[in-house]
């Protein structure tokens, strides 16, 4: 495909469609348009033309403008992303949803929440938890990242064990179309089979085949008790052991169940400041239990407790006070901040394997950074089987960083598709990982995504460049 | 679409593909396979040959001779669908999956099973039972419906209210694409984001996309403790409001959550031949709950039918015991055989409305029932907004009764998008409901639907005539 530039006549029809103080055209102010939260130069560049457009109708007339003129559009939430998703790797418009950032309903008969995509994760949270429902999508990022980033990534986070990702609570989308025309799928039915399932083919789909402008959530009521384990253990082995224990005993779902490795936690503990209990420890394992009676969460702790003591766990910290929940939380969720401070750049991954293969994958991720001498913390939301591992560049030059990283990650890689595992659980695939999936997935797989793509965005105006190279 | 007849020439491909035992040329032996149980006329069609494979490999084979001679392919289940779409309306290759009926694994340790498509979901629901676990998804045909069937029209049934609709619980498909290209998408990884959520665009596409020939089924942990509140209210209106109030009071999410009218319960009596207690009630709520402890599910069950008392219930039933729950679901489950006694054809419809909107839409359907003169029994999957309403032909002529249907369906429907509903929760679109659809769909909505259809299936070879005329 080629794209033409934006040129003045271009801006000026931007100018007329969002108002003048709604276009950034100075490099300056631009810049924060031109990255995500991947740390690599390579991922960034920046936009032509930067629109904030404030309702679904804009975003249509300027769609429409790109269309007749060929000119890439790509959508932006908050920029928290971690495979370049919303960089506009090709220039062109950015069309930043920023200012679409209010909740527009709370239906507190049906428990639905009604939002633009420009709400932060965090106020959706509070907002809900203040009516007395949970909203249940928690990425680690949710005080900065878009609910609408969180819908284009089918972000996980940290309570999709129990409650399952992004996707799961969502039941309908305004949609802005690669043709600009603005269409309502799904809504607030919690069934619906009324032709394909469009809502679900949006959702994960990085802003390529629409422009998410009204999102339908789904609340839950909120089970008013929780408490939260960490379990230090001496051994990766035993800590990860303990993770399909856990999921296959007796009736208990833990709402989160995470794992550290010695890496992370000695990161965290230099970058709070602050010591953290058998911070020598191998690994840490959280486990957080949500109810609806004090007795029945005290009851599964207890059990889960037990389970860990008798499987390798040196000590079992029990915090049931939002404070105490909170020191553990941000050991586990100031991971990437942390990670920055050991190495400016680096390169996060996001894989995911069967629950039973965690041990598996770990042991050969730990494997390949010995191998090829570099460090790689890991993290992990080991309840869905969703390895955070994360290579540090350090103080490695430029050439010796990407010639190690490539034969690192083509090795990650091969091992996770031989445990039958998947490149990504929840960041996505952006522009970052575009080249591993056109080698990693099925080639049929890749041409129904292609065609897809092409069906419903024939000029490839749509986020271009990321997921996969349509021509 | 000009589609070619299936010559003798063809038949022998067919039979040197799948052996000749397993070709149907017999009327009398294929006239099971044009039709489902939609009892009208109108959505039978009798195919010119039936084929049953035993492997994807063999499908597709079968699928790329369709695609040279252009034939039209129909993917069939168990024949338990209510919307004519594993019928073969244009003829051509009726594909009965009915040969692929294995379990081929129960995989404890990370709660997957996978299953051939024609596996009946009973089946698949006491295989999981027999190992501690619960297989979730349970349409009340269950103990004749395949798996396969399931996850092509996404079934709802009974427990969607607490543990979702049948693609909830799919994490992989083995498929057959209308190339003839055999592709795993998905697996057992719980969170996957590499890539378009292709599993949930087959899910629910009535095998129009591709044949479903593996599934990779979700477990879950057996809650051990179940119990069932038959609730008899003197009035519609408050049977029905107490739908909602359950669905918001507190933390207690019901397994599910029924609804059965008087008509409803009488036929339930009359064709059980057996007293249901107070069977001159206005309506039956049921609901189940389901728990770890039996404690919890006391307490639970406890809290509910107080809160039916309040709200005008007249008495609650506590089935806690197999055989008395067996004795409720009969009278729900029985719902099509029971209006087969009234009247032999009917019109059963599946729309659903947010869960607030019930008892207007049960309203207005009864007042359309009173302007038309049709009697139109309802039973709903109440806790989804699920509504069977069901028209009676009784001894109406076949003019009067399609004048008389068409009429009531388009008023019904008016009432469902003007309450936020759509045409169907869980049967589907099939031939039954394509008018309709193109009317009631948002146009950009139909047209993406056609460019998916037209891009991954350009011969339109699979499932022709169904959900859209592309063409």
């Amino acid at each position: 495909m080629r794209y033409n530039p934006v040129t003045p006549q271009i801006v000026e029809q931007l100018m007329s469609i969002v108002g003048e103080a709604n276009v950034v055209l100075e490099p300056e102010k631009m810049e924060v348009y031109g990255r995500d939260e991947t740390s690599e130069a390579m991922w960034q560049h920046m936009p032509e033309v930067v629109v904030k457009p404030e309702n679904a109708r804009q975003i249509s007339e300027i769609i429409k403008l790109a269309n007749r003129e060929i000119i890439p559009v790509t959508p932006r939430g908050a920029g928290t992303g971690l495979a370049a998703g919303a960089v506009p790797m090709l220039g062109g418009i950015l069309l930043s949803l920023e200012r679409m950032n209010k909740i527009l309903e709370v239906d507190r008969e049906n428990l639905f929440m009604v939002t633009e995509p420009g709400v932060t994760t965090g106020e959706v949270q509070r907002t809900a938890r203040a009516e007395g429902f949970l909203y249940a999508g928690d990425p680690c990022s949710a005080e900065s990242s878009f609910i609408g980033g969180n819908v284009a990534t089918n972000a996980g986070g940290n309570k999709a064990v129990k409650y399952g990702v992004t996707g799961r609570h969502i039941y309908g989308l305004e949609v802005v179309l690669p043709n600009g025309e603005i269409v309502t799928l799904g809504g607030k039915c919690v069934k619906d089979v009324t032709g394909y399932d469009l809502v679900h083919l949006i959702v994960g789909s990085e802003g390529t085949l629409g422009v998410v402008t009204k999102v339908y959530l789904k609340l839950m009521p909120l089970l008013p008790f929780v408490a939260d384990l960490l379990v230090p253990f001496d051994s990766v082995e035993k800590a990860i052991k303990i993770v399909p224990t856990i999921m296959t005993h007796g009736g208990i779902i833990p709402t989160c169940l995470e794992f550290m490795d010695s890496m992370s936690i000695k990161a965290a503990e230099l970058y709070l400041n602050q010591k953290l209990p058998y911070s020598d420890a191998a690994a840490y394992v959280i486990v957080e239990i949500d109810g609806n009676t004090e007795r029945q969460v005290e009851e599964d702790y207890e059990t889960i407790g037990k389970l860990c003591l008798e499987n390798g766990g040196l000590e079992v910290f029990v915090a049931d006070n939002p404070s105490a929940q909170d020191r553990i939380w941000k050991a586990r969720k100031c991971y990437a901040e942390a990670l920055r401070m050991i190495s400016p750049v680096y390169c996060m991954e996001d894989i995911v394997v069967p629950v039973s293969q965690i041990p598996r994958a770990l042991e050969a991720i730990n494997g390949i950074a010995e191998k090829h001498r570099v460090k790689i913390p890991c993290v992990a939301h080991a309840g869905d089987g969703n390895i955070h591992a994360t290579l540090l560049r350090e103080d490695r030059d430029e050439h010796t960083w990407h010639e190690v990283k490539d034969r690192v990650l083509d090795e990650i890689y091969r091992e996770v598709y031989a445990l039958g595992g998947a490149l990504s659980g929840e960041h996505g695939i952006g522009a970052k990982r575009k080249g591993a999936m056109a080698r990693f997935l099925h080639p049929a797989q890749i041409d129904m995504i292609k065609s897809i793509k092409k069906a419903l965005d024939p000029n490839l105006i749509l986020n271009p460049d990321k997921l996969v190279d349509v021509l």
